[in-house]
């Protein structure tokens, strides 16, 4: 059976193989801020997994495939945290954050495709909380001049530089990287498919 | 500034990979029966860390650099759990744990050396719970028929196939893998040394 990845991140892309499925990656432009818009007052729940079902549903498939689409956002005291962009949203984020706790929410969506149509699909979505660390001031300059936390969702990463910064997570690990193995396991067994045919 | 991971995991020099540190590995056998038989009623805690000391203690070092050493053992219901090492411990093993949590109990030691000799050192332990799902008969054979769990502490790991069973943690992920990134950044942190200078 044949995974098709609806997403160019290569942290995905890198839990996949390390999980040991090599995965098609296909990526359909979709108009995320257009679709969060035609959404009624969604909770962070509702429109992580509106997203990735439209992220799974916008791509070419094959005859007989499952299609995996993710999406995931970091809330922290209420309030929706996406990507820093500059070195000076980035300092002030996390020095916001530094020593307190954020919520990541991710939503995954899995359709199962034979001869050629969607014949089934599950959506569900995990939370996991990320305890930060407090980086030093010489550690926080360091870690924003590497360029990695300013296009991250979050501004942090656990995969990279940032896992010396967070000190410790309540849930799945790979949800924070991004796309939850024990979730997509969950999702491919409401349709049918064991994870290990994958493999 | 230069570490030498006195470990021959190469999960542990992924990580640090991954985080922007090219350690130098220096592995030296220490006989880590006699050293724990030499302990007198030890904690998992004192065990882990007279072990991470010994393997750091036992490497040839560097005029100028840092030395890491580590140990790790996963505790299932107040039992320590080892290597499976075969097909059936391994089947026997996962049958017991399977929607249950063990202990994670990592044990970290890092030594400064300066001008050839050690000028200080730092120990800790840190815990983390594990949180084990429920494979499927078919995707429990197919995992042990991989190999991976038979020749890892507790039987999993979560860092390849096995991420797929583990449903989450509390505590950090690089610990379970076998090197903690922020337990290591506070010990590094103890003796004066920043992370950064490191990367």
């Amino acid at each position: 059976m044949r995974l098709i990845l609806a997403s160019q991140s290569p942290a995905r892309l890198s839990v996949l193989r390390s999980a040991g499925v090599e995965p098609v990656v296909r990526v359909s432009g979709v108009d995320e801020d257009a679709l969060v818009a035609s959404l009624q007052d969604p909770t962070p729940e509702e429109t992580v997994v509106a997203l990735s079902a439209a992220k799974a549903e916008a791509i070419e498939h094959d005859d007989e495939c499952v299609v995996v689409g993710c999406d995931s956002m970091l809330l922290f005291e209420g309030e929706l945290v996406g990507k820093p962009g500059t070195p000076e949203v980035a300092r002030e984020r996390w020095r916001r954050v530094a020593g307190k706790s954020g919520v990541l929410i991710t939503g995954h969506t899995v359709l199962r495709v034979s001869g050629g149509k969607v014949v089934d699909r599950a959506s569900a979505a995990d939370s996991t909380t990320v305890r930060f660390g407090t980086p030093s001031d010489e550690e926080l300059e360091a870690y924003i001049a590497t360029g990695e936390p300013l296009h991250v969702a979050g501004g942090f990463t656990i995969d990279g530089l940032g896992g010396w910064f967070v000190d410790g997570i309540e849930g799945d690990h790979t949800s924070v990287i991004g796309i939850s193995l024990p979730l997509t396991r969950r999702l491919l067994g409401q349709l049918g498919v064991s994870v290990s045919t994958l493999w």
